[in-house]
């Protein structure tokens, strides 16, 4: 009898959790990950810092090569390995070997796809050239990494306002680079209130970072005096010696889209809970797909690495179990980013206020303002944050903090709480533990769960 | 027609908090409060860092004073007044001013005990005289740093392994002072598995704290060499200039116990989820009281400020409602202790593996250890956990984390988590945000579920 084949593409993060998952849940099937660069396990979110010099070698980033996997884990690893096709009916995957050129079928019981998300380009007319870098990829880190070396002008301009071009920028100036940024919204304006966002962007001047409201359109490499020069929606010209591209992804679908696997409104592949696509027998996981969303179960698009393993470890189980187990359900994500950009911590859970409106929510924002500590203590600082809620009934939504630290602490309690379905007044009535030199006597998650509840009695109080 | 009259007994936290939200349910009673002491409303939870120099003056503890309250916070408020007896059936308190000696009766509508709890003496003879300290009020935290000044041997003896204890011994060896703990279960036994608890031991011992696992019997004051000498239950003598006694607390149940108020298997005083006593007409709250403890609602005595916060609220609004508002009621509370000791953050929340097996919980623990942060960065640091859950269905019992950093942080992710009812597989289900510098790829509390999933599922498949 032959082993049951279970093919993964894709590398990085989800593939290999998918095949894991899947050698797991059935330790006598063949399970086979192709990858069509060099390298199969790496950690994609530290590029900023590989890039800046925080991060000195970028092989430190590498969490597992191909030998490593097929020991530990018990899949093989085919790297340098492109799925050029699938035929869902006939369940073969093409593939082409990148180093020799040749192309195989490849016969499977269950397919997972994990094809990730690439670089966009927003609209930016040259950002090809030596002196135009992304952050997708380890070559990319250590390309950005070497043309910051050989750049003789220290000045970078950074496209985009999220979070990898914050970090970017923010390790660049630290590393005493001149940095611009530019971010049509403002800095991590799809992440932020404006009044937190406005923080940060004070920060961030403080910290060496010109931030600018604008859009570059175009890059000219054959600016007279600096190499590069980047032109805005302004009409202005940005001199640079470097420019680094973070204008955001897209979910990359070809292969899939190519089968025709249902591709949901965000332009990733839609599943069911199981992370099942609309072809029998393929499961999808990672950058590419939706996923559920709290508060409730809607469709989104959350490239995001802790949301990515999850949605591994369920595909993975549920390609390799055929009826034999359970089927594992991704429940709804909550969605946490945070980073550390310009010396602030950000942590930021589930919608904001503007994000929430547009996806049909009544939501309303209170803003409050304390400390990380009893403020006798040194190691108190000054905390913000944002408390994102439902009205009438004052359902939590989302959450934002900013501060020098405990930002990303108090934002995970949001990520319990959006998953335990919390409201306002269960947050305010939550028994954080106090300790002075730790946790001020109120932590600033009570204080932002009271001033939610008043908004929402006074709301109740004027109701007509 | 007169005033409602509603009266509080007892200062610090919870009583004003009880009187303040009376006065916010009900803004034309007549709120009086009556506390014994000079000082109203004080951190009392910063007195190990006053008695230690780390906060210098006592007065920058005060949070409010008498008129402060009064104008502020609407209700009246009297020093110096001792509460000495309840007639519930009449409904008066009888008050002695300290000051002049003059007996009031004090006629209400509703009474809120918050009469707190007082230093137990844990069985040692001689705990009186100058050279030997508790830490309760305002005056024990001067009176302890004054002695300290006069102390010529520069060595301490803390007796009681509890949070108090820990922390000053901790804040008295980093200001210089030889100290030696007695904890005869080591420390932080109530509020640690042992290997946790090891790991603080060995802490203290670097921190230069000596633990030693002897109970104190006797304090004898004519010693030949030094002012002081510690007898121990191993018949040893410890030579001391000065003794702190944390020996724990004790509700202080005196008043309404004389009145006839039910106390509960704990020695507090037995509440219902309105905090209303066995008496009509009578409330309490703070540290007097038991609480409905989670995971479901058995009273338990939890003496920590953030709960009788919570109580207060709840005990000053029913006592002011009287039937024209929605009763409020208290949820059932998580119960977390956190503290910096000897330079390692400790969380813990809810049932330790023993305590919730003396509970009757079927109850298990794993033991993981972690980072803070991606290895790569200055900022990590490693972290040990453990998960206390139920077999065999994984319901979260309590946890407890320890590490230089983030500690603190985790633990109030399982107060939320507690509150939410979530189950082991919840928790390594929860999509926690991922970013190097501030949180690793895979968060503790992720490993931790994990693990104790895995044991469970380990516990299914070889049950008989």
């Amino acid at each position: 009898m032959q082993r049951t084949r279970i093919l993964v593409v894709g590398g990085v993060a989800a593939g290999p959790a998918a095949a894991a998952a899947a050698v797991r849940t059935d330790p006598d099937a063949e399970v086979v990950l192709f990858e069509q660069g060099v390298d199969v396990s790496y950690g994609a979110c530290e590029l900023p810092y590989l890039a800046s010099g925080l991060v000195r070698d970028a092989r430190d980033l590498v969490r597992h090569d191909a030998s490593d996997l097929e020991r530990s884990r018990g899949f093989s690893v085919r790297t340098l390995h492109r799925a050029e096709g699938i035929d869902p009916a006939a369940r073969r995957l093409t593939v082409r070997d990148l180093a020799s050129g040749a192309v195989r079928e490849e016969r499977y019981e269950a397919l997972v796809l994990a094809t990730g998300a690439r670089a966009a380009n927003g609209g930016v007319d040259g950002l090809e050239g030596p002196r135009v870098c992304t952050l997708r990829t380890l070559d990319d880190g250590t390309r950005l990494s070497e043309a910051l070396r050989r750049d003789p002008t220290g000045h970078v301009v950074v496209l985009g306002g999220g979070f990898t071009g914050l970090e970017t920028a923010s390790r660049l100036a630290a590393a005493g680079r001149r940095v611009t940024l530019l971010a049509p919204g403002g800095p991590a304006s799809d992440h932020l209130e404006p009044v937190l966002a406005a923080r940060l962007d004070a920060a961030l001047l403080r910290h060496g970072v010109a931030v600018r409201r604008e859009r570059a359109t175009a890059i000219r490499h054959d600016a007279g005096g600096p190499p590069l020069a980047v032109r805005t929606d302004r009409g202005e010209l940005v001199g640079a010696g470097l420019v680094v591209a973070a204008l955001g992804i897209v979910p990359e679908t070809a292969l899939g889209g190519s089968a025709g696997l249902r591709i949901g409104g965000s332009g990733a592949f839609r599943v069911d809970a199981g992370m099942r696509t609309s072809a029998r027998g393929i499961w999808a996981c990672g950058d590419c797909v939706e996923v559920p969303r709290l508060p409730d179960a809607r469709p989104a698009w959350v490239p995001l690495a802790p949301v990515a393993r999850q949605g591994a470890r369920v595909a993975g189980h549920n390609a390799a179990r055929r009826g034999r187990q359970a089927e594992e359900r991704l429940r709804s994500q909550a969605v946490g980013y945070c980073a550390r950009i310009a010396g602030l911590e950000i942590g930021s859970v589930g919608w904001t206020g503007a994000s929430a409106r547009r996806e049909g929510f009544d939501a309303d924002v209170v803003v409050v303002e304390h400390v990380s500590a009893s403020p006798l203590h040194p190691e108190s600082a000054p905390l913000h944050a944002a408390l994102v809620f439902e009205r009438p009934g004052g359902r939590i939504l989302g959450a934002q903090f900013l501060g020098s630290s405990g930002a990303v602490a108090r934002a995970n309690v949001i990520v319990a709480a959006l998953h335990g379905g919390a409201t306002v007044s269960d947050l305010h009535e939550f028994d954080f533990a106090y300790s002075p030199p730790v946790a001020p006597a109120l932590d600033i998650l009570t204080i932002a769960g009271r001033a939610a509840r008043k908004t929402l009695r006074q709301v109740r109080r004027t109701a007509p």
